[in-house]
């Protein structure tokens, strides 16, 4: 083990809290007192229920999600949602719009079409040569009023942009269908303003291998019957999230968090930290005399995801390589977009953040 | 908790060898002294690709998969196999064949002509009345020689039924696509005898939330590339299964269920104690004159879930009530077929069933 803290500034699967994993690890062969593990619980046995039912429940309390909206837990990531969104609910519509901001956003834009008869017509794009430096404000999007859906994603994690404030869209528009895996519960937004939102789990609300889907009620009449079940919200939905056996694991530890989050003092609590944190990065980059790089528009970068660069490779990869050594890690920037990014979720603790500004000021002093 | 030893007969998500569960609760926080929870790591982290090649090694050598066969760890369920088989293989042909011998392959067989043009045949079926008390042997099966696959579920999980020798097809045969959900490395047999195996891992593998696919290369050649990549073989395999962020906590869980496995000393040997467990449990309905029944052809019993009943609903119930209260769990029978099921798949120890057929004994005495 390190001689440090660790601090694991991973894109995902991320850091979770670690009085979380303590409950987990204490749990693992005994759930409270039932003398079952969780894992072996059958996903129909009242125990099991129980979890399902608080985990939905402290969800709803810590998005205050209307009483319209319905909650499932599903699998196959938000990858599995560009297609099930299609599926469900362009049937029948001759066009879908769609909005391309970064890295996850255009794969949803090229995947989505595949298997329905609607054209996905792009409304909007981040920078004229999708250079992803800016977001395009839901006000200059060229939306047809006649589609079935908008979809977007409020924050690219490989890119680190995120909408300043949570789009939404004026009355008489389609709705909006949203990508939320890499902020969700990180900062308050109203659930009202969208028609369905998605989120893989593996970031701000547990492991991977759990999708929380926050559905408008009056959308699932659009579900179309021919379509296999294990793909139709309203199946899952009629059977109560148990069509087929869920993740129940994963479920059972996004719960856990829940929990942890509330205990935190919810949504509204953490996000002044998320703030806090952001603010510290980003001032640790701009005041860097230009030695770190970030060039997105001031008010589209992330906190959740912060991305920087010096501008020389070898530079990049001993900075990767000399955090990890004081316990920093995973700070490696995506594949496509190189440099460094640091994944501040709400799991990852304000000391984290200031270890990080430090050891950047002085690998700074030691290779500027 | 219950004084007595608890005995979980749930037919998944199933029971976990204790070793398995305890070496997760230690590892929980650090997984090996990385410091890192397993549960934290990125996926493309060489602490997590280290983990994920040991489980691929350890079940390739667990069932002696030949070199030309992949393994990928997916999610969704055995459920999402339905379509991506017909998705995936089915491309381009006329006819894909399957046999229905209950609850699962009857499902899989309504399901999967939903996303294609492919008609799916019904090759066989088990029983006049699809009474499923009797399985069709493989040379009784109408195949179209023509066919993509011919898709079959050699253990039905809810009906209690399983072939007593694994099925295979004479040379020049469409490959046999086979659901294994619910009796993968319960016994020995030649993958090479089919062109896809599929199994939800909640029984007989780990936790739910993956699923252990094993397709043979050349049958990756049919995937089409119109159909969306998360729902593509060829895409996951061409990215080593990191198409999109895998289900990485239960895959780990999986290996160490493999490691045990191997510690147990493999397949041949669990198959010889699955062998004596089933025996126990058909002696006690046998020798019980008529007051537990069971009316399955003997050698299509299932080995790995023993349904009985006593013919008297008011009857059934008590005897799940009663078990329940000296630890025997989760006897309940699926609700379509009513009755008993007790689930005796790799993870329940000889113990637990001897447990068993003493309360059945015994409660036959007091009520018999």
């Amino acid at each position: 083990m390190s001689l440090y803290p660790i601090y694991n500034f991973s894109a995902g699967p991320a850091a979770l809290p670690e009085a979380v994993l303590q409950t987990a690890q204490q749990e693992m062969l005994d759930y409270n007192g039932t003398g079952f593990p969780v894992m072996a619980m059958s996903h129909r046995s009242e125990m099991f229920l129980s979890i399902l039912h608080h985990a939905e429940e402290d969800l709803r309390r810590l998005l205050k999600i209307p009483s319209n909206y319905k909650i499932l837990f599903l699998q196959g990531g938000a990858t599995t949602q560009f297609n099930m969104v299609a599926m469900n609910l362009a049937h029948g519509f001759r066009t879908a719009d769609a909005v391309v901001t970064g890295n996850w956003s255009r794969i949803a834009y090229e995947q989505m079409e595949r298997l329905t008869d609607t054209e996905i017509r792009l409304a909007a794009h981040g920078g004229e040569q999708f250079d992803y430096l800016d977001l395009p404000e839901p006000e200059t999007w060229d939306v047809d009023r006649n589609s079935a859906f908008v979809h977007f994603a409020v924050n690219e994690t490989v890119n680190g942009l995120q909408y300043g404030k949570v789009p939404r869209l004026s009355d008489g528009m389609p709705p909006l269908v949203c990508d939320m895996s890499s902020e969700i519960l990180s900062r308050e937004f109203e659930v009202a303003d969208y028609g369905l939102i998605y989120a893989g789990a593996q970031k701000n609300i547990g492991p991977a291998g759990v999708t929380v889907v926050i559905v408008r009620e009056d959308l699932l009449d659009r579900c179309p019957d021919n379509i296999p079940d294990v793909f139709n919200y309203r199946s899952h939905i009629e059977r109560n999230g148990m069509y087929n056996t869920p993740s129940t694991y994963s479920i059972y530890m996004s719960g856990l968090v829940f929990r942890w989050l509330l205990a935190q003092g919810g949504v509204g609590k953490i996000e002044k930290i998320n703030h806090l944190k952001a603010q510290i990065l980003y001032g640790a980059i701009d005041g860097s005399d230009g030695f770190y790089i970030n060039r997105i528009r001031p008010n589209a970068r992330s906190k959740m995801n912060v991305v920087f660069q010096t501008g020389n490779e070898e530079l990049d990869r001993r900075f990767v390589f000399e955090a990890e050594l004081q316990g920093l890690c995973l700070l490696k920037g995506y594949k496509s977009v190189g440099g460094m990014r640091a994944s501040i979720y709400n799991a990852m603790p304000l000391e984290g953040v200031r270890a990080l500004a430090d050891f950047m000021s002085d690998f700074q002093r030691r290779y500027g």
